[in-house]
């Protein structure tokens, strides 16, 4: 009853929580790319399993959709790159949820990076032109940094 | 004192010892998938650093062996897909784990989600006929989806 | 104010705030890679999205910087093989720094991890002669099992 108590408190304190909220809502929209990329292999005909293929037929037939497309290749992009970035997020953001930070500073850098994400994933899907997913991409990299500084600044012993 | 305390009830929290069991484990069968594509590199001859090659012997005796292999590539492909379902797997169900679920609707989350990651791998593996890897890909994505369910409604802080 | 103090009091654990550093350093080393993707992408004037290229002309013009470079390439990959054997260690390691490790244990578990990864980024990229890359990989991957097997000794709950 203690122990549970004891967890309790740590999803009712707010910048937990807000920091539970933000990185819930950014591994989803990571994972919502895996979902782009089946989309875009489905709709554009283009897998690399040739158990995929298997369905359209055997020999040559299906052989031919074992192939790149440009729009598979973007998305599958995008996934990983949200995989170089959310992930350190969501590691680094942890730690700095639980370093203490001011609920303001909190939301501040969950928000922005989660906004900059967003506007990230339309830059490389649309794509947008350059230095839209560029810059939308400097500014996460900037706020886990950020957090990074204030964890190492609450948390250093080497 | 207190504080070692402190930590210690987190790690007898019932929920979270059954978190910590299952993240191990499917962090180190993502870990495992290394193995597996160093083990199809060697044995299939099949590398992409010159400096791998260099055992081989110099110039074109080694430069035969940079290339791609159907084996190699499959095991790179089923490691790539487990970052992308695996860490938000441990991302949200930490979240969760701490959110104060039932511990058997935990257990049940993460032992379905368990099951259904080492059977993709085997699907991926041998490979077994579709719709065997896409079904027990969606399983473990449904799983991972209910837990970031629960935990935005319980933390819900925007 | 009593669950603020709460939280503090996780950050102020030696263990999990010599965790909280080390595990900072090596997802930051880990984004650093994107850096050095971005660089030799520039240098090399090597880009894989045509809307990258747009500075450089139209058509044709820009068409030839559409382009691979072993490294980019190079680059690229040992940003991948830090996704797949960092973002394990984090993970294990956080579970690992709340199952209640002594000071003295953790300490070497970081540190020789955090040690073989640099090392491993310098014989991938300079690149030094092989078994140095294999042998800084091994470490690091041992480390992650090590923390692996006492989170599961601590915690076991299937």
């Amino acid at each position: 009853m203690a122990k549970s108590a004891q967890l309790t408190q740590l999803i009712n304190n707010d910048v937990f929580r807000a920091f539970a909220t933000y990185a819930a809502i950014v591994l989803l929209k990571m994972m919502l790319m895996s979902l782009i990329t089946a989309y875009f292999r489905i709709t554009r005909k283009a897998f690399v399993n040739p158990e995929d293929t298997a369905t359209f037929g055997k020999g040559e037939a299906a052989k031919k959709y074992l192939r790149t497309d440009p729009d598979v290749e973007r998305a599958r992009r995008g996934h990983l790159n949200d995989l170089e970035n959310i992930v350190p997020f969501v590691g680094i953001g942890l730690l700095y949820a639980l370093s203490g930070p001011e609920l303001s500073s909190a939301l501040l850098h969950f928000r922005i990076f989660t906004g900059a994400r967003i506007l990230h994933t339309f830059a490389y899907l649309i794509p947008l032109p350059q230095p839209g997913r560029g810059l939308s991409w400097a500014v996460g990299y900037a706020v886990t940094f950020s957090m990074a500084y204030n964890v190492l600044k609450a948390a250093w012993l080497l």
